[in-house]
């Protein structure tokens, strides 16, 4: 495999000490690459950063209005939470509404992500359950859609074992990220996530395309543009519940509401949407670090969408995003670098006016 | 700068997610190149991999036998630790030695890195303090140095400021770490440390230099050879207090003891002397990321240490490494490539042998 660029380095005292190598795509509706850097057709598993591709089956199914779920929910199902309160009762709230528990969650028990609500666990007396992982609104997600597939039968016997591939449950989800990102996943590699469902392996160009047309409902089938429509709006109402405390998805759509509809992914993964640039955005950190997936992502969110001054310091915030030590001296930054700027040259064009 | 081979890759669902690219000297104490990969003679920040070259002060000077140090102290002086109960207990009684308290550090206050340490003492409604600072160790040593330098003077106004570069203490610091590098520190790129000393940039190839030194005492002035022996032994007979639960530092040396004495920095570093083989290792992931350099140690350990069977199971617990999911189910490993095979060349012969 040929050497992606850097595009990302940590300085310290004056000096490059660490770099991080990846590769993106922008892409838009009718798969015209308006921009890339790095080898775009590689595949990469996507992880959680195709959430909202799997939460489409939800609401498409009809599922999301026979449970009443709200836009709360809908937001949570595309999660990676921290764990904190708010994720956890919403979470709750969810699977009662499809008559099931946290007993039915099969994505594994871990302490909250955010250090501070893991704290106040343990100085509570407390130990976390299957609603504190991180994945616990995707998988309450999943058991809705379980739980209207079943129609008449029990819901707790149909949905055991959805993370298998497979399960009816699982390959309605396959399917829809079959048809956003037009990627055949029968054959892609396919690995065991960290929640224990599969994820294919993507080349990045098609993630973009899926998020490109998850922006704009260009290319999607009615139901499933709907269904992006209706997700996107709710986590652009309740950014906190799709991340929370500290996280840049949070951070960056309370600033930029539905005009960015971005998602972190494990092993330095991101995917987002721009809808009023018709455009989708898929990178890929080759050695799997967030920190230097998070400063691309904003990099791109700087060049390619016009910000005002309370935007651009939210976003400037993670890019260049300074590294504080313990005595909360400055002692560095994480910086995109100029392989990341030719992006300025795709920014703040109407799609129209790019090349196809 | 050109682009290092990868060293490290992390495996899912049957192919490659993430690689870590880096470098890696293996040097004798005469300084000869054994066997390298990737650019050895770029200057990186070693970070917290040289402690045990910073703490060689605190014996040489003879501070530590004038605060009647004990070995359980001078190992935590080269401890980079989780903030577990008996790290904390022995950075504060090393602070009593000197008729310091914790008042006089000045790394900063973290909450512990071994979560469940952490979650422990939010539980007991504590919160963190300089003793659970990962380097409370290190800044305890310095600080003994720092007092036994004040001779009649009042010790708390001398060290004062001790972290700053040109403070007299961390001029013995650089005086030794440039003595066994045989680097010239005056002139190279200095940044600041999470703990707030400065950290300097030096080769690989110098790194490994003054490991494989202070491994053999070949190169030293005899007074820093017989402090690097006596911080070997100590680290040897207590490699808890040098990192603790769960860490690859304190499995290693509880498996090997004398035979390697390794130390993990921050941003991918790793340091270690193999005594018996003469040889010193130094290796930087580019990306930063600790478990590459981890699973990059462990390697060279394989290649260049006979082991038996109770030590080939404890190193190879870290390459490769089994990547669990929350579920419990083993989902890929972390595993070091062809590129660090070569070692295996070096492996196993004496020394003498070796090319010049």
């Amino acid at each position: 495999m040929s050497s992606n660029p850097v595009l990302v380095e940590a300085w310290r005292g004056g000096v490059v000490e660490s770099r991080h190598r990846g590769a993106c795509a922008v892409v838009d509706a009718q798969g015209r690459v308006l921009w890339s850097v790095g080898d775009i057709d590689h595949p990469v598993f996507p992880r959680s950063a195709v959430k909202l591709l799997q939460a489409l089956p939800l609401v498409a199914s009809g599922a999301a209005d026979a449970f009443h779920l709200d836009d709360a929910a809908l937001a949570l199902a595309c999660a990676s939470h921290g764990g904190e309160e708010a994720h956890v009762r919403t979470a709750r709230s969810v699977l009662q509404r499809a008559g099931l528990d946290e007993g039915a969650l099969e994505c594994g028990t871990h302490w909250p992500y955010f250090e501070p609500a893991a704290r106040a666990l343990a100085a509570a007396g407390r130990q976390p359950c299957p609603l504190h992982n991180n994945c616990s609104g995707k998988h309450a997600g999943f058991l809705c859609l379980g739980a209207h597939l079943a129609g008449g039968r029990e819901p707790r016997g149909f949905v055991a074992g959805y993370v298998r591939r497979g399960h009816p449950l699982m390959r309605e989800v396959e399917h829809a990220l079959q048809t956003a990102t037009g990627w055949d996943l029968a054959t892609a590699p396919c690995g065991t996530d960290g929640c224990s469902i599969p994820t294919h392996a993507i080349p990045l160009r098609h993630l973009a395309l899926a998020f490109a047309r998850a922006g704009t409902g260009v290319g999607l089938p009615p139901e499933l543009a709907r269904a992006a429509q209706r997700l996107r709006a709710a986590i652009a109402r309740h950014p906190f519940l799709v991340a929370g405390s500290e996280r840049m998805d949070t951070q960056l759509m309370q600033a930029l509401g539905e005009r960015l509809c971005c998602k972190v992914g494990a092993e330095g993964m991101y995917c987002a949407a721009l809808p009023e640039a018709g455009l989708g955005v898929a990178l890929k950190i080759d050695d799997g670090a967030a920190r230097a997936a998070e400063a691309a992502l904003a990099a791109l969110a700087q060049a390619l969408l016009p910000l005002d001054d309370a935007a651009a310091a939210a976003v400037g915030d993670w890019n260049p995003r300074r590294l504080i030590n313990w005595q909360g001296l400055e002692v560095g930054a994480l910086r995109a670098t100029e392989a990341l700027r030719p992006a300025d040259a795709a920014a703040r064009r109407t799609p129209g006016s790019l090349p196809g």
